[in-house]
């Protein structure tokens, strides 16, 4: 087994290590406290009254009533319960409207509409990977069900500008979902000002366990934090690595996400070469790993194959520190470097 | 809080606790090894790795390739997705069959399929809650979708002849569902034996913690030490108590349930008395806590509703032992006496 403290963890938009505070509130209820909340008995109800506990942190997470919450085993089932219930409550309308640069857990569901009928408006994203209003509000029709628009982007970490699609949504009358499983925890949402049907987001990527999603966010301080470690990291990269760009450097984006190109590399060839200095990072999403197709995110933003192939996804998180900086700026360019050595493109 | 050494736990088909070991073997997976096990580096794969051998040791328990085990989040999900698969396979059939005393997992799915257009045909119990294999083979059609019958009952405990009913199902060339729910971990299931197409296990009503399932059993001795507690446990009451008797005491029955019918009495007023004793135990199931209507399956067995009110469930696991037994078989008695005592209709 490779041991977690040799490992610089730099894949926080994958998944996120469990808060040790996180693991400590959750210790009781895999021992002492384990009855079916359900039942009827004392016992159970303080099981139950944890829960609601814990329903009363996400609203105060998200800006909302705690009993707008509803909790799912994951992200997945997140949003494909919101396709159903909004689906289920407009059946006459047969029209979805989403992006081009969504997750598979919102791109999969679009495409299972299609083939039981739906009609489904993909938009697209310009060359920063940002989203153009007036391209939503042409998108919206009479006969639209719903509009799938996530919040911030898993590969890139470009933000959408969610309060204003929210804006049209409402006065076109349709309901707005929004992915927010990368937003959540890295950008305050508040609910009370942003009007929208459904938000889905994920426990593990915001340093709770797989499965569940419930804990407070020391959010200001620790984004400006992990901010700071990533302009460090991107400048550092961009100067000791010719031909390196971030891609959508121009578009609002997540304090903790660094997509970056390199030319003439393979991004597999990199991961390997990485993974062997106990590096971990990734090529687009992990639920991505093993496919051979370059990110549709980064197609989406006008990168030609090659481009989007020599792409790396750079994510930070909590427990990340000056030292996993240092390290990556030491080891990233040396890789590169290594690989656009033995690369025949780079050598003609 | 109710400290869980203070609490007689004789629920153990609501959920259970989990074992210590189990604990002990997911803990590294909780703070050391927390990758997303789709990601390409080695750190990803020791936990990709792990899943592999969880899904090896299910595949041992249930007698089957570990190519055909699908995790999912619980046995409401895996319901759904047998449903749903089978259902996708075979679009032109809108016939399905079940039957009267399924688990609402399966109920609600069945009687969601009835908004959509299927036709459902929910074949009844006898009084002692068994199925009749000659009902099962008439309700099959041309049309039929799909069968879903469960292998034991959560509430009574009697357990159906699914190695009869998969032989019917496969000579008609319908597929069969069964939740196992209840079924795993109590009786053995030796797929290799009983040739059906969806089976659904939980986790958390084997000592696995709830959200996931996987663990080896210690099937043989352990079964025949709780039928040992169940038995005394219910020859004592029924010897104490005038007017006591176990639903679905003439079937085939799991080792580790009592259903239990008492006359003049109401169970949620029992069940209030049993939890000021520390006694955790249930009226029907945990799911339907709060529902003014009497069990479904002991209606179908045809107890009238002033009987089904009257009935408790005790479930047994592990963890409970002789002195468990020794408590209950001192407080159910006192308590069913004191109801009576109260009570306008046995006061007559």
């Amino acid at each position: 087994m490779i041991a977690s403290d040799k490992i610089t963890y730099l894949d926080n938009n994958a998944t996120t290590a469990i808060d040790p505070a996180v693991l400590e509130a959750m210790r009781p209820f895999l021992d002492k406290y384990f009855a079916n909340p359900s039942s009827g008995y004392r016992f159970a109800a303080q099981v139950r009254d944890a829960i609601e506990q814990a329903r009363e942190r996400v609203a105060a997470l998200l800006g909302c009533e705690p009993g707008e919450i509803v909790f799912t085993s994951c992200g997945t089932e997140s949003n494909n319960t919101a396709f159903h219930s909004a689906l289920e409550a407009r059946r006459e309308c047969k029209h979805v409207v989403t992006t081009a640069v969504e997750h598979s857990a919102v791109r999969k569901p679009a495409q299972e509409l299609e083939r039981q009928g739906y009609e489904v408006t993909v938009i697209g994203v310009d060359k920063s990977g940002r989203l153009s209003l007036r391209a939503v509000a042409d998108a919206i029709r009479p006969d639209t069900a719903l509009v799938s628009v996530m919040w911030a982007n898993n590969e890139t970490g470009v933000i959408f500008p969610i309060e204003e699609i929210a804006q049209i949504a409402r006065d076109k009358n349709v309901p707005l979902h929004t992915d927010a499983v990368q937003a959540a925890g890295k950008i305050p949402i508040k609910l009370r000002e942003v009007q929208l049907q459904f938000l889905s987001i994920s426990g593990h990527k915001l340093h709770a366990p797989k499965g569940v999603g419930a804990l407070l966010s020391k959010l200001p301080e620790e984004q400006s934090r992990v901010r700071n470690l990533r302009d460090r990291f991107e400048k550092a990269l961009v100067e000791k690595i010719p031909n390196a760009r971030v891609n959508g450097a121009g578009a609002p984006r997540l304090a903790n996400t660094s997509s970056m190109m390199f030319d003439d590399i393979e991004s597999d060839a990199a991961l390997m070469m990485l993974d062997q200095e106990n590096i971990c990072c990734s090529a687009g999403s992990a639920c991505r790993t093993g496919s051979l197709q370059p990110s549709h995110v980064l197609s989406a933003m006008g990168l030609v194959n090659e481009q989007a192939r020599g792409s790396l996804r750079f994510s930070f998180g909590r427990f990340n520190d000056d030292k996993d900086i240092d390290r990556a700026i030491d080891v990233v360019p040396r890789v590169i470097g290594k690989l656009r050595a033995l690369s025949p493109v780079s050598a003609r």
